[in-house]
């Protein structure tokens, strides 16, 4: 029996992202996508390569055709899943949101970085955060399941072996991240053009970023306790991957950090550790639903070093999103997950 | 039955990725990979997107190994499959040649191009030009198949339809053709690095490019008799991908050149003619086996112009070589070429 | 004495690579810079390579105030500068329009492309084309000057040589241009952001460009009567450049192409013939005033093939434009257009 | 009168951007550039950008014409300077190394991170690390100057005010920097090639790079004391620009670290302190020698983050050996280098 799935907001490069990888996964049936700003306009004139692949045209949103939906993923902007998902739960539909709705347990806190009232705060003590090394057992069990931020999950990964191993301080953190531009969305912005972004690096958010509460609240529950997380993004001159380089104060000076990392994610389908000494490289895992980390001890040292990469549009977006759907349903976790990154 | 799959001097591009596609075609088993200078390192080690999916070595070319093949890839430099295909061809191993040993047709105009002799001249006429949207039957029937060039395939689609029908002058034919630096090889040379060839733009070879003669041998085949051509190459900032843009002069001013092309190619599951007025980007064919093509006719004027965009490394060499072995050996030709490309 | 410069509609590429030339030059002094939707922004806030070298800020347009300029450059999008001329140009005060209001000669072939009635059509007669290396005499003497477009200059100063000299077919003109994303100015669209027109390349504009009536308007008056030529322009993924590849028909078989052309631009400082068999790369004119030709006949048959690149920035549009101010003003025209092209 | 000057290897990119800078510094006559591989050719020839400009070619190197010069640039590897200084300065040459020959103080550790024996290690302590910003003084009266490290110019600008200020812990320095694919030279090697760096973000030398130890002794000095430092770099797609993002461990609450920044580089013409909360771009110092700096203390806690950008071949590299040059000849300090950067 196929999945009936539906797409809200498929007009953005995380909604491709989810088309390309859904039309690929022989479990599912792709029943409706949405936009109100290109209803009626063919999905592959939009995304041409998807021509011969996807024959759906956008449609406007409409709470009857979710409804017949087993599960409908929202790659909208924040604050639009939330209006509609408390309407699909009843309905029975699963919900995975692919924007921050859901990501943040406390309303106030959410309310504060997102500027904006939630319109259901009562579901996020029920939504699960998606990250399926932390998770799995209860997005199986998830009727709603908030799918994490890229930086976030790029980030998580890299400091939970040493979180949970307790050979850190948990106070020391500080994640020094690296985005491509497609990170921004498909959005008409100055700032992204190739003329502006392109041949150029910088930093950006500083101050504050998004995704630090949700960093933040992720490994302080790994930690036990509220870590101090030092959080800097930026914006490098290319289309797909994160590279987070992290650093932290170890306080175990014995602890065998390789094992550590490899022990941690040996039953892992979709996170990788390399060999000692490795620099993992964002295209590696361009286009794939896939983790490759390092992890580093210079002169061997006070200071661990871990080198995190992935493809935000896929193990950071829609690659993660399929594989909860595919823990939701009881499918295989990895099914339609089977690519192999494009290189060069 | 598996299909078992020798690939000869897997190190540069057009090797890992045939290995991406083959390790993904469920009809093949990969069962040797050769290097001299890599010989003894894991193929992952050298290209990490294949970390657990490809776990061959590369290993010293050896006949006997290779012998065990069905089918043997060459993915080698020019004049290096010449020297050993005799032996394989006699040992009843298929073999398909993705350098240019067997494209021309009359070994002195090879000669000529190549800079060197030919070893095996007899097997020219034997050797059947993989481009299965002309020669599909003879290639079901090939033993040795030679793998058209990049450039020879974006500009060939794109002229057939116009010449078979007649519609063109022969003896006017320009293609202006543009490429991604992944054209040139994985090979340490100065012109294309990132610091020389990034954010920059130029023509090259406009005295005699190696693809003249062989884009010539295939479209005065089709045209029944000699064309003139003007070929210029050119390097744009880009990895993957080949923009074509063909320009004839018509003859019949009353030719449908739309319906023509949608005619020509209406049977072909790998060239994709796009609706009038279109304009095909590299991106859309990015990591498939896939050639979209687009006509116009400016100011419905005299001159015909055909966009046609393919990806270097899919259509214009390893994805072609697998439709070409599928076709070989009796197999459905989409078989292991069923990814969609990768956008953004 | 210095002259008053003056920019209207500066927040734009072509005003901020104005405001990089003039601030570099030392006859001008730059005494206002005009934005409606940046008014009391600091220019160097915009664009921070400007901090300690200009100190302006951004005003709202003021009569009165451009009124006290020897020189108005309108860097504004299309149909601006023909209201405000009129005035200027009647208080004594020389404009240079960067747009394309004056481009063309006939205002009902411009209302057709640019899709607005023209307010000044009176002063179409009277406004000189700033192609210094065709008007050179006129502009001296000119009180508007209409700069041309980016790709008119790179294809003009191509054909130039050969339409003068009568060698080639005027009805068989073929330019196929690449250019950098910069030429497509500053603006929030979609279709140029580092995800869309990164590592991709397309054709566009290939039904009609508003390039094409100016170059073939050019062109005619060289060649003494209609040319036929068919333009079809390209993006490339590089910030600044025009490659411009140009194709004519040899009418004179025995013409010495390179001596033409050595000859035509011997005594021009911003157009520099390279010697036989080269091809020009685009960074090699990387921010500064100049035109890079060669000039090519491959096989030595009947088809001349040239290349010229310009940066579509400095060439195609700021620097072309103080080249014509110098030459209004009486300075030595290469007068602040000294630099040396950045490569890498 | 002109300073004459020299240059030795210049067929790198620290070579062509010196040529770039000194062909428009009016007090200085270049006289001589050597470079065995390519002697013979002109200058012009490898690099079209300086054609018109330069008029040299390159010649075997000769030390009676060297000796010949009042100063001479080593644009050359390691190893390569310290066989010619010592005659040179007997001569009465001064130098300026472009390499790391002199940098560091100790042979020793110079022999360790460079795996050769030094040949003149008694000019070690002679020599002046060319950071003007630290050694003006003694830059003055230097023969012999060790022009800094790219990745060293970057991170000890933006650490030097914490650290002669007394407001963050020596031993809590990281250093997270990115660099373009110009640093690692224009050498003919496959990771840096546009189809293996391109669209492509990853670190490298995690375990030691020689830049570590070459800043550790810099901040030492500053410190008054050893300081603990981890250096981790990146190789960004992009062709000029360094970022450097540094953090520390604030030991004083209190202090104003804008106005500290502001203050320590009052004086300095080529680094520039940005507004608070800014995120200082590669591109605005894109061809420039200058160093731009931002001061964030994130949620106002106990991690101080300094953003740090130059351009690699300028500021760290050929504009810094100018700004060296100007101040041993008594020439204004920013004679030559009042460029603007390129901006798109």
């Amino acid at each position: 029996m196929m999945i009936k799935a539906g797409i809200v907001g498929g007009t953005g490069y995380t909604g491709v992202e989810l088309l390309r990888l859904l039309a690929g996964h022989s479990g599912v049936e792709l029943t409706v996508i949405t936009s109100r700003g290109e209803k009626g306009l063919k999905v592959s004139d939009l995304f041409p390569n998807l021509r011969g692949r996807v024959n759906l045209a956008f449609v406007e949103p409409d709470e009857a055709t979710l409804q017949g939906c087993d599960v409908v993923f929202f790659a909208t902007p924040n604050g639009t899943a939330m209006k509609s998902v408390p309407a699909l739960l009843s309905a029975g539909v699963k919900v995975i949101d692919l924007a921050a709705d859901f990501r943040l347990r406390h309303s106030a806190e959410w309310e504060q970085w997102y500027g904006m009232p939630h319109s259901c705060p009562e579901l996020l003590a029920e939504a699960v955060y998606g990250l399926p090394e932390i998770n799995r057992e209860a997005i199986r069990n998830a009727r709603l399941v908030a799918n994490p931020g890229c930086y976030p999950t790029a980030v998580q990964l890299g400091f939970l072996p040493l979180l949970e191993a307790g050979v850190i301080d948990p106070q020391s953190l500080i994640a020094d991240a690296k985005s491509g531009v497609s990170g921004a969305g498909r959005k008409a912005e100055v700032g992204i053009l190739l003329a502006e972004a392109g041949d150029n690096f910088k930093a950006y958010g500083v101050a504050g970023h998004r995704h630090w509460p949700e960093i933040r609240q992720g490994l302080s529950a790994v930690a036990g306790g509220p870590v101090a997380l030092i959080f800097v993004p930026h914006l490098t001159p290319m289309i797909r991957g994160i590279h987070a380089t992290l650093y932290a104060t170890l306080t175990d000076p014995d602890a065998d950090l390789q094992a550590l990392f490899e022990r941690r994610y040996a039953a892992e389908d979709f996170v990788d550790v390399l060999p000692p000494k490795s620099h993992p490289e964002t295209r590696s895992v361009r286009g794939v639903n896939q983790c490759r980390l390092a992890i580093h001890r210079p002169q061997h040292g006070k200071t661990a070093v871990v080198l995190s990469v992935i493809d935000n549009l896929v193990k950071g977006a829609a690659g993660q999103a399929i594989q909860n759907m595919n823990l939701m349903f009881g499918l295989p976790e990895a099914a339609g997950l089977e690519g192999i990154a494009l290189l060069p």
